[in-house]
């Protein structure tokens, strides 16, 4: 019986502080999605298995989600990414909804990885899809989300970088190369990997895929070549929108950004925290124009990203930049002077909490000095005391925990008295 | 590849107007509880089996809940209720944590039960609690959270109504009663169900329990007796807490309401809407005492209660008193002229998201009867055009929507512009 249980491991547990961190990034992300215009969704936490075999990838399906047969027999998994319920959602109602469509999301996720510094296997991502556009302005509008949300948190463009690439410009420069489609997305795969390997280790293992030399070093050549997004009219356009969108600061063209998953089609973008101490990305998609077809619609254009938690709060905690945490919203906190005197405490809370304040009241009998001592641990700013000579006296004892001032006031004059006092302190 | 996939059985997509309920509920329900003071947290959302073996009902865990073995091999579920997790965090910080502890969390539960009205597989569920405390008057706190709650969303006390027992109460009715202790459980499961049944099957049933006709007429009176609470000295001070705290009118006792779960102590109640469309309870929890000690921790009174958002929802629903549905959280539309404009489109968009307004901007030239149709569609207020003469003067056209009016200004003074209509809106 009296044996602790641990969590499963890779969970969190949210107190309150950890979930203020948690609300923090869910407020920037809706603020940010909302400036946009962009419509908030969810789709089932389970779905069926089915709905990731097509295009997730088999190492998200197959060795990193967490999967399990239902009472009823049905095979399904806690959902590893939302693209693909998105692509359902949007093939069931694609007569009825109006194009494009901007949606956003923001809600729980899991992968049975091993959990390592930003990275836990119940975490929370934020998701963001404009769909029914194909134009490169539509890239840079989601790019741009992304930036504003980096802006909203205090991350400038020297501590945040989104980074560009596309996959028609790969494929036509693979092409020039004679890389044969079937090995494009291995080759995509050894890039991604190239950052974590020794430059002769990686050298080898391109040439045992079975490129040649010519082919090895043609591809050296494309990663290192940071003008080659002139040659594509997509990203020309794109950096052209990015600029008049004002974010153009915080994106720059990358020939190495690749993306393992299948259904990129066009521009693909992450982004990452400069200094490094983060290795792995703040956020990461593109464009994706082939996603509705495989779940029974008509074929339709996508672009979107995906951003989680963990790296994020990382990042946020490491620059100093989360805001200081509120033990309690409730800036008031009634005492109880006494037994006799508790309903005289309880009406004068309800009171406050009907002009619109947040109110905390004690909920027994206590000292007095304890009372004051827990308003202070709440980081309350203002203690109101009914004792006998207030009730007596239809008055109430106010006390400014801010300046120590303590004041007894008329009933009828507590709350413009507390609002003035709270006043004082924003400003 | 093209085959429709159909979500699992009793989940829901939350299209952005389902999403809207679900946020006016989550709004709703923070907004009651930070009134109150509560701190918002969250528990994982998969646990170790093991967390709800000691107390949950066996029903809950054995029968209805999504357990599976994770690739780890460990025995996991997903979360069926939030008050164990509660229990485990804060035995595991009861040196550190300031008490009384007043927290609410609102998020996805899991429980494979055969969906129906008011009841889906996978719920959301507003949890709030406090802890440390024993008094009635926490009891009375936790009654008028929900009141609150009610209220906010436009429930009248003739719409909705919290019934109020007691456990010990009960219980010294029991002893009087001669009903032993090993049957009580039980005994209150059959009251569960009473209304349920047929006056003459209950009676029967009650009978078969092992009940004499004896017990049975004293248990009918005791259910019947709505004065009965004068008798209990918690529930005496629990009604004066309420007068106090402006609930009381939401409030009523009634010696049916049981609850099944063992680890109620005290206070029970249960909210229910009073025309009877929907039969399940809307809110429901109470007081239990014992809870810490079974996971490991000191000893520590709590008392809270739950809510789902499927009956809330349905509720709503029928009475009326869901908000509109806005489609877009943007009311300002943006039109892209033709191509060669398009950049002066996106800057003003930046610009007016700068100055905090929601913007959406058309993300591809296209007719601008298109755009228009659209930015009605999406119910927007304002659609600003740069065309060639507007560009050329450096102004903006701006179209009302709400009265159809157009003007040209400036490009300085289109955001006072704007506000100016939409402070018109809502006025």
């Amino acid at each position: 019986m009296a044996s602790k249980i641990q969590p499963v491991k890779g969970t969190r547990e949210f107190y309150p502080e950890q979930m203020a961190l948690r609300n923090f990034i869910y407020e920037k992300v809706g603020a940010a999605s909302r400036s946009f215009g962009y419509q908030e969704w969810d789709a089932p936490f389970i779905e069926p298995i089915d709905l990731y075999a097509a295009k997730s990838g088999e190492e998200l399906v197959k060795k990193q989600s967490f999967t399990f047969t239902d009472r009823g027999g049905d095979f399904v998994t806690l959902r590893p990414e939302l693209t693909p319920s998105l692509a359902r959602m949007i093939a069931a109602k694609q007569g009825e909804l109006t194009f494009p469509v901007r949606w956003w999301s923001f809600g729980p996720f899991w992968r049975y990885e091993q959990p390592q510094k930003g990275r836990s296997r119940e975490f929370f991502q934020w998701n963001i899809d404009m769909l029914g556009v194909s134009s490169p302005e539509a890239d840079a509008e989601l790019i741009a989300v992304g930036a504003t949300f980096l802006r909203s948190v205090g991350l400038n463009p020297g501590q945040a970088t989104v980074y560009v690439n596309n996959r028609r410009l790969m494929d036509s420069e693979f092409d020039a190369l004679g890389i044969p489609q079937e090995k494009r997305l291995e080759v995509s795969n050894m890039v991604d990997r190239r950052s974590k390997m020794e430059s002769a280790k990686w050298d080898a293992y391109v040439l045992d895929s079975g490129l040649s030399q010519t082919q090895l070093d043609g591809l050296k050549n494309i990663l290192a070549d940071f003008d080659l997004w002139k040659k594509s009219d997509e990203l020309v356009r794109l950096f052209a929108a990015l600029e008049a969108l004002g974010v153009k600061d915080y994106v720059k063209f990358d020939p190495n950004i690749m993306r393992g998953l299948l259904y990129y089609t066009g521009t693909v973008f992450e982004a990452f925290e400069t200094s490094g101490s983060v290795k792995r990305a703040i956020l990461g998609g593109g464009r994706y124009d082939n996603l509705l077809a495989d779940v029974g619609g008509q074929p339709l254009s996508g672009v979107g990203f995906a951003m989680g938690d963990v790296v994020m709060g990382i990042v946020l905690q490491e620059k100093g930049l989360l805001p200081e945490f509120t033990p309690s919203p409730a800036p008031i906190l009634v005492t109880i002077f006494d037994e006799s005197l508790m309903q005289q405490s309880f009406s004068l809370s309800a009171e406050l909490r009907r002009a619109g304040l947040n109110v905390l009241c004690y909920p027994e009998p206590a000292k007095l000095q304890k009372q004051f001592k827990f308003a202070a641990k709440m980081k309350a700013r203002v203690v109101l005391t009914v004792g006998p000579d207030e009730a007596a006296n239809a008055e109430v004892a106010v006390k400014n925990l801010i300046n120590g001032g303590q004041v007894s006031v008329k009933r009828e004059a507590v709350v413009s008295t507390i609002q003035n006092i709270l006043a004082s302190v924003i400003s």
